[in-house]
């Protein structure tokens, strides 16, 4: 696989977690800000990842599920 | 949450993820070599995250379960 394409299949990747955290966080009521704090993680992190700006850790994504109240896995559902 | 509780919870989180890599792994039927050289990760890597020293990135999760053919999401099952 090329770099080009292997850099175009992360992006795509980054975006669909994004997009999860999106819904998720939209479903639950919650603003980016809101989300941010119940996650221990800056604002501005929250709204670059969700825009597939982020190449989140572990941690991270384990923190944002507890803060939305879902597993872990589901964040990572289809990606 | 107390620092001390936060740290012990990460690191419960990682071994979590690293046991769920290894099992995937042998299950496979891959060395941590294979794994690593099909993920596109150094081997050494593959070998500290199994033992849950590894704060792992979306990128290299999503590597992680292609190379063992499973959905991301079941690497991070009931974590």
């Amino acid at each position: 696989m090329t770099h080009a394409s292997d850099k175009l299949r992360l992006q795509r990747q980054r975006g669909a977690f994004g997009h999860r955290v999106r819904e998720h966080r939209l479903s639950a009521g919650l603003s980016q800000e809101e989300l941010a704090e119940a996650a221990g993680i800056h604002r501005t992190y929250v709204s670059s990842l969700e825009r597939g700006q982020r190449n989140v850790s572990l941690d991270n994504i384990i923190a944002l599920a507890r803060a939305l109240k879902v597993d872990a896995a589901q964040l990572l559902e289809g990606i």
